[in-house]
């Protein structure tokens, strides 16, 4: 659950432009300010059920931009040669295989 | 013109998997193919105006995702500060001024 919740943070950081208002305030309120799906229905006048079917589906669409984008794995796999190249950098590694993550780096646009 | 294929030719590399198959494959013959807008409306006996508004629009979809999401933008200016690192890496600047630069990559989500 906060393997999910920490991942929905991620895609949610990546993709809120492409979502509707509605879409990014039940979010906001669901992942980043931790209200409960009774206390957004209570909010809202809205049932809990269509709260939690609206979160559903977002969760679902940015699944879906992820799968077709890909920000989110490849800004991971950014961060990982960023601090391997931290790491050659202090550990004063040969220009050229620095030059060799950075062209890595690159790649991932 | 040419910068404007340019960047067309970019934000359907960044995009094109948000588009439907029609506009992908319009955009494809037009951009990437250099099809002419006739060529194309013979190919799949449509009108000429028909091909035109379908290329246009998706034209305006594609800036409108950059606007959103700015893959071109963060892309340039990932471009950029690459090529200062590697002259930075050859000219063997210091260990700190390099790490500075590879931060503020890292900050170009």
């Amino acid at each position: 659950m906060i393997e999910k919740t920490i991942r929905m943070n991620y895609l949610y950081d990546f993709y809120q432009s492409l979502l509707t208002n509605k879409q990014n305030h039940y979010m906001k309120l669901y992942y980043l300010d931790d209200w409960s799906l009774g206390e957004i229905s209570e909010h809202f006048d809205v049932s809990r059920q269509a709260v939690y079917d609206n979160i559903k589906r977002t969760e679902a669409l940015l699944e879906e931009y992820e799968r077709k984008l890909q920000l989110f794995l490849k800004y991971e796999q950014r961060q990982k040669h960023f601090n391997t190249l931290k790491v050659m950098v202090q550990e004063n590694e040969s220009p050229d295989r620095i030059v060799q993550i950075v062209g890595l780096l690159e790649e991932l646009e």
